[in-house]
């Protein structure tokens, strides 16, 4: 299979983490792919994701692609057998999508706020705008400090939801290394800390 | 249930329409809630969604919310017997899944625009922002043209995918009123104007 792929995409890390987790990492292959609002890729939103964005996942039959980072997701949990990054059933099924949903809304937030302090003309930015949608990222994040205890199994595979927030913090790290949120959240931060020992996420970091 | 609600959301539309088309809407009641970028909620933000947005769902235990339109509209799924707007395997589910993604990301970027062009201070604007959004609109429209034969079974019940398509072009006929989305995609507009008779679309349209 063949992942379009940026080196600075969180939603492309956590594609990675997961086939890393789920033992499917050697069946992707990594294809570098340019895309940013403004700059045209023609050739990329014909043939591959009209929306201009990575990830997507190209499969064997080459003429099959999946795209968005969720639905990814769970087609490689499906293919490693179901189940191990997403409970299939019951009340925790829809805790870890909720939870999922959140820290993609954050990641979400931080690109938003990234494009208007970075990629826009410095005279058209809106402060107000990069600060409401930083803002989605704190309260996010307090959101989860309210619902974790402690920092969570050494060994314990992290479902999507954990991956998706690691990968939002990694993110966070990379472009707002300002932001202290280690500070405002330390229970978040030991889990992070924690999960950043797994290969899965030590391997994919930003660059 | 209570569903989070704004009239002129797509997102908040869409889940109306999943629960009318699974029979669940009378189990649902809809509470307004005003959200917008720049528009502080701290009251939404700490008791109902981190990241400001509708649509939410408070179940009727009073303490569980599920957060984003599509984890919402797969728990009512999964509520009515499991199956029925999204197929429960097989290639046919990725599909519906990729298409699904697509029309929500056509959303996104529409939604965006909207921001761009008629929140943000008028000074601060930046035309190739909102071009680069619409085009977005319209390549994925392309896509999903390309992919369509026919309007579809009258009597078909739609799928997710489907689903967020539909509101995403109702969503177009309400902001963007000047695109000329019906000469450009033809067999999608037929596919349209069939489901805007379906009572779920018909009766929740944006106001």
């Amino acid at each position: 299979m063949k992942l379009m792929f940026s080196p600075t995409s969180p939603f492309v890390r956590r594609v990675r983490a997961a086939a890393a987790e789920l033992g499917l990492a050697d069946r992707i292959s990594l294809e570098p792919i340019q895309v940013a609002p403004v700059r045209e890729n023609d050739a990329y939103a014909a043939g591959i994701n009209p929306l201009r964005k990575v990830p997507a996942l190209v499969l064997d039959d080459g003429r099959t692609t999946l795209i968005d980072s969720t639905v990814i997701c769970l087609y490689l949990d499906e293919l490693a057998g179901g189940g191990r990054l997403l409970p299939c059933s019951g009340d925790e099924r829809w805790e870890v999508l909720t939870r999922q949903a959140v820290a993609l809304g954050m990641t979400d937030a931080l690109v938003l706020s990234r494009y208007e302090t970075a990629l826009r003309p410095q005279a058209l930015r809106w402060p107000e705008w990069a600060h409401d949608q930083e803002q989605r990222f704190w309260t996010g994040l307090g959101w989860f400090e309210e619902r974790m205890a402690g920092a969570g199994a050494a060994d314990a595979v992290p479902d999507l939801a954990q991956l998706a927030l690691a990968c939002c913090l990694g993110y966070a790290d990379f472009r707002f290394p300002g932001f202290d949120w280690r500070g405002r959240a330390p229970v978040a931060a030991a889990r992070y800390a924690r999960l950043l020992q797994r290969p899965s996420l030590a391997s994919t970091g930003p660059s």
